[in-house]
């Protein structure tokens, strides 16, 4: 099944929401900036459009939402301010999945435009701003309609979980009492995910390349992995905790054993010189820069400090924000609370810390 | 108060929804095609660029929300064929405002966009959706960048209720136990709402002919008079009926008197010829056409036959769907079922039927 049919980050703004549970994120988006700010720079430097297209792709509902694309029209306000140009205007583009919760960020769009012009001073914008609901694995914009394009925290999804995978008769493909890569998965199930990461990769480079108008930027922020090894804790930790509660389950008979050797989650951590060789096999853009940046282990908390049990209720709530979606859609949502009590004991009972790396590649589109 | 902050259609798909209760709205959007073909044809005959930019302003969440859009894609991609020149693509940009349900809307853009191959062909396209919340009365999209705009049972809501109307002291502008322009009403009333649409109504001609690419289209269908009595009972009759379920309520001591004197709705019904004298007096579009269509009393029945009862209740649903949220934001919610139960003993024991008219106007804008 394809992704967008399954996920969605929890909408709304109430405690089980995205919105409130994306702390993690907001720490790498914070990390991007100076590699965002490089990149501007640099698109500064060429001769502005009177417009400049930007658009975010998996922009999701909440405060981080809004940040990225504020950060960059207020860069590019400013740079052509200092060097002595006039700001250009701007076309926004947010784009999610089409069950992305958009009522919540439109809302909050008058507000912003508010803020943006006291912040920027009067000579800001015009802003115009469009949601665009779709899966950024299809084509989503006019030919060369974009200068600027950014993704946080949204490229580590897949466009669907390895499709071998879901052949529960092929005991080489059953990622057994798993939901992601672990050291424990059979080397096909490895080898499927990989597989499906370039594939997926390639086409969004692809898809992208004949959207960004030549010499047009795309910074993008993913979650990947600073070593070969493919099953690293700081990559798999997580998922194997939530792993270890889905086995609790099938041991107490809330689930069948099968339902949950059948589920796989649709997420791959690359290998930052698997990503390096995908930009340049694609062809289409220049590796302007690629950087590994690294949350801490409690980013999660935003920026407090909490012991072991109060850091596992956050990161639950967190993991759950995101994967709920998918989970019901899998196993329905009776299981939802049991499963993240579940995954809350397990975190505090155990003693490792990881740190989360994400890559964050900025490309030019190639003239 | 802007028209923006307490307007939305009721959202979802549930029985008090906008969408389920939009048969009226239906019935004139059917009666608009062909003039909105008309306009097309006509769009088809000169160089189309490659990508067809297309609005809706006020496309709302429900069944409507997408036909118009759809019929003129299809009007377009038809004639091309015919013509024997290649069908352009399609950029789409639905508009309402932010508090509208978009979420409902974006949901149902997959199946949209595979029935729009289906009934077209697989040459159709690709078709470009994004939304755009925003207010009307506002610019949402930069300079001459759309070739067609439409808008349909929209354009009836003023960007604000008559400011003169929320000074209660001032005996003069006090619409005592009414909510919209009625025999009742004192002159000034009556000449602050034709004041303020023939501001509004000029404020969205100048913004839209700084957005539409010189020789673009607008096609324009809103509630209007056939003549210059400013309180014909086609125009007044539901609206007097909702008064008087206030006045009941006010009788009964649910709600205070001065609340209800305080409360107008920001909706008018232009004379034909005021609009056709604003839109030359704005200057920037030509009138190609301007109809007069006419739904039937009973429209809201989505062309069933019902007893006036039934009617009714079916009128009350829709004129709930459209007002609730405005309602509740001057009275609270506690009123609502009491005001729609009175709104339906009130109409159902009156015997007039009067039909329900709007105004088709097709606009070319000025090279």
């Amino acid at each position: 099944m394809e992704t967008g049919q399954i996920l969605s980050m929890n909408g709304g703004c109430g405690e089980e929401s995205y919105a409130k549970n994306s702390h993690a994120q907001n720490a790498y988006l914070l990390r991007t900036i100076p590699v965002l700010h490089a990149a501007l720079l640099d698109f500064c430097t060429k001769k502005l459009p009177a417009i400049v297209a930007i658009a975010d792709l998996g922009c999701s509902s909440g405060p981080n939402t809004l940040f990225a694309i504020s950060q960059s029209m207020s860069i590019i306000h400013d740079t052509c301010r200092q060097i002595g140009c006039s700001p250009p205007q701007f076309s926004v583009f947010l784009n999610d999945l089409p069950s992305n919760d958009f009522n919540t960020v439109f809302k909050s769009l008058p507000q912003f435009q508010k803020r943006m012009m006291e912040e920027n001073g009067q000579d800001f914008g015009p802003c115009y701003i469009a949601g665009v609901p779709g899966s950024f694995y299809g084509r989503l914009f006019p030919a060369k309609s974009l200068h600027f394009v950014q993704s946080s925290t949204s490229l580590h999804w897949l466009s669907q979980v390895p499709l071998e995978l879901s052949d529960c008769s092929d005991k080489a493909m059953v990622n057994k009492g798993k939901i992601y890569i672990s050291r424990t998965s059979p080397p096909r199930v490895v080898e499927a995910y990989l597989s499906q990461f370039r594939r997926d990769f390639c086409s969004f480079l692809r898809l992208r390349s004949e959207e960004i108008a030549p010499g047009g930027h795309m910074v993008l922020t993913f979650r990947g992995r600073r070593m070969p090894d493919p099953f690293p804790d700081e990559s798999c930790l997580l998922w194997d905790y939530l792993g270890l509660a889905f086995q609790d389950l099938v041991s107490q008979g809330l689930i069948e054993e099968e339902k949950l050797d059948s589920y796989n989650t649709p997420y791959y951590e690359p290998y930052v010189e698997d990503v390096r060789a995908e930009i340049e096999r694609e062809g289409s853009f220049t590796l302007d820069r690629l950087e590994i940046i690294v949350a801490p282990w409690d980013g999660v908390n935003g920026g407090q400090r909490y012991d072991r049990r109060k850091t596992a209720e956050m990161m639950a709530k967190a993991m759950r924000a995101v994967n709920e979606s998918m989970i019901t859609s899998h196993f329905g949502d009776q299981i939802l609370d049991s499963l993240f009590e579940r995954f809350i004991d397990i975190m505090a009972r155990d003693t490792k810390e990881v740190e989360h790396p994400s890559l964050v590649v900025s490309l030019i589109r190639k003239s």
